[in-house]
């Protein structure tokens, strides 16, 4: 059996990290109250995320929402926000998710201060941060200090095998859902049980309507606002991986289930005998969320464009850093001079034109017919895979950021190169914790 | 406009030939009655065929039936009917078709001396032959003088175009299926009229009890015998064929829709840019129906063997003279050296075994989940065409004869050989008539 306070101690906070917290937290609540209070301003600070739950790892985030009243406009929310929190983290820069917001640092601890407006439970919302003060006041009254380590073993657990986060780069299980899992099955044991006998979607509460609104693998009604499903990041392949992983730790439970993850590091080629292109692109100065989605979404663009041309597709992947990488994978780097147009049925008006058209055009061979179809062999127009994916980039928008930098995009054949990516050492990896 | 006298003239027999007919007819029936007279055999020899519907092209055979009473034996039928055959012809040497007959040649014309048992319309049949007389006497009974010429363009149309001859070679139009169809509509023109607007099946007479009972591309219910289907040799691209040729000579009549199509001859390999293989085996000493049968079985056994070890198929054909060649044609002769096996759904118990399996088998990369499937990407077994095709050769049965022959077969790529192969010139001129 494993003993999961003896794996958690090293990863949870000490007395020591426990105090820094209420410190900092201390320090930031009374200073942005005094600015309020001084320039008259109706909101409170307030400690959300997971210091603010007690379910926090070592080293977490402390996030504080200003929440204000909602006589204010948004720009006048926002305006007031960003200027608190410069004056409050004088090393803070601005980022931006829904709201601009101040991110710095103190004691090398990062720091998030959010402006949001003050809404009911149910009630619509401007954006989605107004929705997290909620969340941490349902976790605080639903979750016993016992049950704490449950959702601390959970994130350990989910963390490792890589389906923690629910940022579009992860495409996981956030803390809230973490938390929302122990409070409705009862502990880290029993939520495992729950994924490894799981069959299709899970959904929470078990209701057909649930069933029918949503359309994700994972369906958790959100408690402070049932018009959300709390679990809508998660993908079908992590949701799979839970799964998995759940049945493997049951059957042979292991300290390295709560190992962390090995880093991402960049690899050299390795022969697959495959073709394989590797994409990089400049990265624009935007936040991740955006960045790899429209990485992801020019993965998926490249993609279809080379299978239309006929290349087999095995694999592809991206990486996200400094710099964009996107690596795919294909049989082979060339394809045949000729390619086979399979045309209309003959039983088609169409199949007359077909002809007509084909007479007169250099074809390989045909017009002939198929079965019940008039097909020709034509000439290959792109051949090989280099030409293709600039074709592609240059024909096709990949996305309004990136199309502003795909000029600077370099195709590289990793087979002919010494140099490691970052992309290749994610794309070798690729594997379950076993 | 189409004079079809004037195309048919040069492809008729003229006076001559009619009359050489009419003797070596003449001479053979009573050759056969005396003999028959003679030896006290109750039995009657009736001309059949082209000739005796007057349906048939320059050089045809003569097929002379000996119609059997009922009282023999199937094997007394044979062992006379052969002995008679050797007697009447004498350089003739034995066939098998449904029963062993006897063929020959008297001036250069091909003679067949066929023996057969004596039915009535309608009635169980022994062997298929045993109709032959009453299609004959269905045709002159049922086909007048004008419109023998109808019949005669029809026959050489299909011969121009491929689609003539029920043989398993060809799949296509039988001559006795062209007298039918010119009965049924009246004329050549009229029939090419009904192909060109043909939508799906043919079916004569129009009924549903006939949609229901055959699934055929044409279905013409034999006169002589309602059971059966007097079209179910032709096959889909051979019906598809004649469709697209009758719209294309109806949209612009020509003699070139009449002439004599190319003779087969070898060609030399012709760069497409992909990787061919042909495949030699010597030809068993059997009839032309089941070498060609066998054959087509091997080849559609060969491509199964590759599209199943990820070859990527485009075209195949064969050809079968004094040996067997076959040709198959891949996108390239070089698989990955990594092949991407999907694994059951990660729902199914088997998901587990899968991972066990391959944790501890050499795999290339993973056990990894794509969506909600365990897979695995494990090194491909053989990789290469010329292996590929030696051990479908060696592992499967690739049909009784040619089996007994296989272990003679040479592979062949012929983009590295100077040699010409008839399969090739049947490959590459694999074109509608235009």
């Amino acid at each position: 059996m494993i003993d999961i306070r003896e794996i958690l101690l090293p990863n949870i906070p000490d007395d020591k990290e426990r105090e820094e917290i209420s410190k900092i937290t201390e320090i930031l609540i009374s200073g942005i109250r005094r600015i309020l209070s001084r320039d008259g301003i109706e909101a409170t600070p307030v400690l959300v995320g997971s210091t603010a739950k007690h379910t926090n790892l070592k080293n977490a985030d402390i996030d504080i929402f200003m929440v204000f009243d909602r006589k204010y406009t948004e720009r006048q929310m926002e305006s007031i926000g960003l200027r608190i929190g410069h004056e409050v983290l004088p090393d803070g820069t601005e980022r931006y998710a829904e709201h601009p917001y101040v991110s710095g640092h103190i004691n090398g601890r990062k720091i998030d201060i959010v402006p949001c407006f003050k809404i009911e439970k149910n009630t619509k919302i401007i954006s989605s941060v107004d929705r997290t003060p909620l969340h941490t006041e349902y976790v605080l009254t639903h979750l016993d200090e016992k049950r704490r380590n449950d959702v601390l073993a959970l994130k350990l657990f989910m963390k490792s095998i890589g389906v923690y986060g629910s940022e579009i780069r992860v495409q996981g299980f956030s803390g809230y859902v973490c938390e929302l899992l122990v409070i409705n099955f009862g502990s880290f044991q029993k939520v495992l049980e729950k994924f490894s006998s799981q069959k299709g979607q899970l959904i929470i509460p078990e209701t057909t309507a649930l069933a029918a609104k949503y359309s994700s693998p994972v369906i958790i009604e959100d408690p402070t606002d049932s018009s959300r499903n709390a679990a809508a990041a998660i993908s079908m392949e992590n949701y799979s991986i839970m799964k998995i992983e759940s049945r493997l730790f049951l059957h042979s439970p292991s300290q390295s289930f709560f190992m962390k993850p090995d880093q991402e590091k960049p690899l050299p080629y390795v022969e697959r005998g495959t073709c394989a292109r590797i994409i990089i692109l400049p990265r624009p100065d935007l936040v991740d969320d955006v960045i790899y989605s429209q990485a992801q979404r020019a993965k998926k663009i490249l993609v279809e464009h080379i299978v239309n041309l006929g290349f087999h597709y095995i694999d592809s992947d991206i990486y996200v850093g400094d710099r964009i990488e996107i690596i795919i994978e294909t049989e082979a780097a060339q394809l045949p001079a000729v390619k086979k147009h399979i045309g209309p049925p003959v039983d088609t008006p169409n199949s007359m034109a077909f002809i007509m058209k084909w007479k007169d055009v250099k074809s390989i061979r045909g017009p002939y017919v198929c079965d019940d179809r008039i097909c020709v062999d034509a000439p290959s127009g792109i051949r090989d895979i280099d030409t293709a994916i600039s074709s592609a980039l240059s024909s096709a928008s990949i996305g309004k950021n990136l199309d502003r930098v795909k000029g600077e995009a370099r195709i590289i054949d990793p087979s002919g190169s010494n140099a490691s990516y970052m992309v290749l050492g994610k794309f070798y990896s690729r594997r379950i914790r076993l």
